[in-house]
């Protein structure tokens, strides 16, 4: 058994979980809270420098896990996939000059496309921006999105499908943010984290519940404790990989936006120490 | 390329797909737009002697392919499995009276039991009820059901998980209904379905669509044609795994129940057509 977090030494959390609040008041909150670290949304640095956003963040003794998010590479035109290329490369841009280390990619998918054809689209941006990136020195986390959004969202539903991925662009500059929402209910999946582990490529840990009943497909996520995911069995799992990064926290919720931020994270906090 | 269907002939329509029409209204109506079969749900048998519902249904020359539905198998409670066995006992009854050959099973799960506790007393539950079952000349197809449902619905998501209770059962009376709603993202289907099919356990044949976006887990499914299922090509994979039952469209959605359903009968015959 999973010994239980004890401090909030490698808490983050995702700039979307307080999505009410702007970046400025979210840093301060969280540095106030003893958070230790804190991911990046795009739409947070809108109008705002991405190099002076970073030195503010890290003024308050946060540290920047990652900037989320690039991706979103299938299109059925060439052109639309050069300008998915090309907007990745301003992504990458963003995430160096504020300072992430990690960029989060939701890689994308065309209605009616198919999901392979999607997954080969995939690769071949993703590879054609790793040249870039490595240049950067940011890495890029493949987030294997969970069935529900093959759709639309994303053609890699599978830790197997993104291991698979990784494994062909064969980069140490490509690898996987594991989000429990996505791949819970995986039968496969303590043998999929651990061989994530052992190929080097598990970047990254995302933790949130799945509500029962779940009432919006995209905003109705549960903080911990509220749902049905072996939060802490799973953290186990990543930890025997070899995972020693942040866990970090990223929950879309109407319901929890529409609540008083600040009580929010003090029940964040404490659902952190009593299931992840 | 798989060729289109000409006719009706191979046509089943579940009784929840036109909701608003009683059982008797929906056998009226199918029988006299041409479809050959119909699978009915036991709410539609509320209130009715399914023996005589059956041959009130067979009299107006529709074939009966199955009961939906049966499972729901788990619990917490050694009391709450034996309850769901004798109530899947009273639903092979049902479908013995009504002269049903098959019943649908939603398999179940209990939010925050693992799933793999769920799969076993899945087993655990078909296999006690199986006898009954052999009596009554019905058989038993368990649904995979999409991982959206995971929590609270099925803890069997794939159709892999579905073949390996199979194998363990071991009997020609238990096999597969392949819902294309449920498996369509899934990059095993092709050879799930060719594996399910030299088992002998390619039961049933489920259709709709997946729509973008979809907005409500339950019941906003697509008309064939509707969304991004590619239905002619998985067909085409039931149909060379020696399928040779019917398609049966079984879509659930609170926009298309509010509608016409004279009208909406006669889209899914267009669509049935035109794109299955």
């Amino acid at each position: 058994m999973t010994a239980p977090l004890t401090d909030f030494s490698r808490l983050c959390i995702h700039t979307i979980t307080t999505k009410p609040w702007a970046l400025e008041t979210a840093t301060a909150r969280f540095a106030a809270a003893g958070v230790k670290g804190i991911t990046v949304w795009r739409q947070a640095l809108e109008g705002r420098d991405p190099a002076a956003a970073g030195r503010a963040i890290r003024a308050q003794g946060l540290e920047i896990v990652s900037l989320c998010r690039g991706g979103f590479f299938p299109a059925t035109t060439a052109a639309g996939r050069i300008a998915a290329i090309d907007d990745n490369r301003r992504c990458i841009d963003e995430a160096a000059a504020l300072g992430a280390p990690l960029i989060v990619l939701v890689c994308g998918a065309v209605p009616g496309q198919s999901l392979a054809e999607s997954r080969k689209q995939i690769t071949e941006g993703i590879a054609a921006v790793l040249p870039h990136a490595a240049a950067a020195r940011v890495k890029l986390a493949i987030e294997p999105l969970h069935p529900m959004y093959a759709a639309d969202r994303s053609a890699v539903n599978t830790m197997a499908q993104a291991r698979a991925i990784c494994r062909e662009l064969g980069s140490p500059g490509v690898g996987i943010a594991a989000d429990v929402y996505h791949i819970w209910w995986d039968d496969n999946l303590e043998a999929e984290i651990a061989a994530s582990g052992r190929e080097g490529s598990l970047f990254a840990f995302h933790v949130c519940d799945w509500r029962t009943p779940t009432t919006d497909l995209l905003n109705d996520r549960g903080l911990m404790g509220e749902g049905c995911i072996p939060l802490r069995q799973i953290r186990g799992w990543v930890e025997a990989a070899g995972f020693r990064g942040f866990n970090e926290v990223e929950i879309f919720s109407n319901r929890l936006w529409a609540s008083d931020q600040d009580q929010f994270l003090r029940d964040i906090q404490a659902a952190y120490l009593a299931h992840c």
